[in-house]
């Protein structure tokens, strides 16, 4: 897979994996580009187009094997492998996000947890033992992290951002609403759920009038 | 502003606006595209492309007039005014929404809460009193909901999405990590930080001997 995948479309890969897993359990092995497009809300076109960079899944007629088409983009997004993630502030935020059922069956597992309060450092939260925010730089290391999840205040989380990339972390969730920045070569997603709704209120004010 | 403005144009305003509240908070008056491109991670092109759709802010040299710009991308999105939401699920999840300090400030109130569990109904969370799922349907439309919030179980998310659009919610966040469906003429936006987590790491697969 040496040929340069769009970052568009790296994006969308795993939606179409969590699809096929679940045409996968409900017993389908072969799908069409249009029945994938009604699933996902997308042009079969464009389907065809994403699924074309990862070679030949699709038959004349048939439609894509869902299995195969499974294990071939699990393999090419990494998710033939567990994952360790940090996690720094343990907030109301933080512990959610350490309670969350939904990263150890999907190959995600938190395997550190920092914060500066030292009434709850030394605190264990869902299997995991609170450390003191000073350790982050070494304690990552120590981990083997390699994905950290930033869940701090926003006045900090520029900071911690900063720490965590000079200790060489290459990808980095974050859930502060700040723009936050990230040196070349590291990736930085965001989760703000006010950007998700700011975008709906668009259609919602268009249609002021609807009811 | 009759013009139709592209789908992924109108998903980038909230980061608009985000970055230009810092600005104006930091004193900053005017700002060119270039400066503009580099706090987004975007080409100054593309920005100058999606803020064309909003009339003429730039001035040749002066850069975007960051108040007035600011103003009329909030009033694109309908953020001049308040947003009323319910939360449906009120465990871990819902909990830690509901205490979240970012909605308020930005537009977007709680309103309602709804549960199944008998144990919690009657409960109050966060000013909320949580209300039978059984008055769902009568309840959102009794506090005027605008945007419903699902945060129950992946299994019965589904179920509550099609009875949310049956009471006239147009606009649903999802947090269930399922291929939630919805009418046409409902927006339905999911978080699930999951699949963020899944397209980092195929850069980080991609580099797997990096350090």
């Amino acid at each position: 897979m040496e040929r340069q995948i769009p970052e568009v479309v790296v994006s969308r890969l795993p939606m179409y994996v969590r699809g096929l897993t679940e045409l996968h359990k409900d017993g389908i092995d072969f799908i069409n580009s249009k029945d994938l497009g009604y699933r996902f809300g997308m042009s079969s076109d464009q389907i065809r187009k994403d699924l074309s960079y990862f070679g030949k899944f699709g038959r004349q007629g048939r439609g894509y094997n869902v299995a195969l088409l499974l294990d071939e983009l699990r393999q090419i997004l990494g998710l033939d492998r567990q994952w360790l993630m940090a996690i720094v502030g343990v907030g109301r935020l933080g512990r959610a996000i350490l309670d969350y059922r939904g990263f150890i069956p999907r190959g995600f597992k938190i395997v550190a947890a920092f914060d500066k309060d030292s009434d709850v450092i030394g605190e264990r939260v869902s299997g995991v033992v609170i450390q003191d925010m000073a350790e982050l730089e070494i304690g990552v290391i120590e981990k083997k992290v390699d994905i950290a999840i930033v869940a701090v205040p926003s006045t900090e989380a520029q900071e911690v951002i900063n720490k965590l990339v000079r200790s060489g972390i290459k990808s980095i969730l974050n859930y502060a609403p700040i723009c936050a920045n990230a040196p070349e070569g590291v990736r930085l997603e965001s989760i703000d759920p006010v950007l998700a709704l700011q975008s709906m209120t668009y259609y919602l004010a268009k249609n002021r009038d609807y009811r």
